[in-house]
């Protein structure tokens, strides 16, 4: 009798939903808060809430003048996960970001400083609650709230351009989260 | 005297620039091609672009309808990267990835199946070469193309919603590659 192995069969958007949910994200990740602050791009908003979504954390907080739902393009880019995760807006960021660390977050920033750390070295059992705050497309996080972050991540980069987007950039800090959490 | 403790400044582009083209990625992570299949959107397409540049991967497979520079939308969202990737084109991704396995390539499809391994999980020592192969943004990878694949890789997620952008998913992978090298 011939032997017939099984194939891999692509899963159905339903299946991939049941998976998806009968999963629960380490604590520390469900734990995690990302603050956006002054981020210009509707796209870029939308983006980091399917993210958030998919990774599972615990709330974005958006500061400053960064969009806030509901709007068309941030529901498209999303598509509609700005529905599932928790978020709050906040004019100033300060006020927030000394609420967090009043709760025990520790806040890390992802900027590429003269002291930052490679996010492939980082230690996550340095902290405790993480709070990451990403900043603007173009000039990074404001000069008003840098001394209020804790430590500053850098995703190591070796291209001929100076950075990657910047929801593209939170995604991979919330997976590198994830897989130092396996 | 008091003692001044150096506050950790932002880099400019310049110093960014510097930086990056002074770091070399790992070899394993140099040597890495991503297919981009039958991909339908201009953004994402720029955005892998400008990820692959940043994570210094070897080459940029463009398959099927996926579009190719020059185009203005690529290179507004890959902020000029397509000119710093190396790439190609192939109607068919058949072709290049027969080519590519007959090079010692193993072939890699991100992809929520059956018998995904979670990205996690993924042991980089099982391979010498890796190809990685992104499909469509709603359907994922053709089925012409599934049977050519080695093993397939999710990326683990918690939402409501069913999956993270392809560009994300992509530079996630990426990044990936390169925690488990370090």
């Amino acid at each position: 009798m011939e032997k017939v192995l099984a194939l891999p069969r692509k899963l159905t958007t339903k299946q991939i939903l049941e998976e998806n949910l009968a999963q629960k994200p380490p604590k520390k990740l469900a734990e995690v808060k990302m603050i956006l602050h002054n981020i210009r791009s509707l796209h870029n908003v939308g983006s980091v809430f399917r993210s958030c979504d998919a990774f599972g954390v615990s709330e974005l907080i958006l500061t400053g003048y960064t969009p806030t739902p509901p709007r068309p393009e941030i529901n498209k880019t999303a598509i509609g996960a700005e529905e599932f995760v928790k978020w709050r807006h906040f004019e100033k960021a300060e006020d927030i970001i000394q609420e967090l660390k009043a709760g025990g977050y520790s806040i890390l920033g992802m900027e590429q400083t003269t002291q930052s750390t490679p996010l492939n070295s980082l230690n996550i059992n340095d902290y405790d609650n993480i709070c990451i705050v990403m900043g603007n497309e173009v000039t990074g996080i404001d000069f008003e709230i840098l001394d209020l972050i804790e430590d500053f991540i850098a995703i190591p980069q070796f291209g001929q351009k100076h950075s990657l987007n910047v929801s593209v950039a939170a995604a991979v800090m919330l997976y590198a989260l994830l897989e130092k959490l396996s």
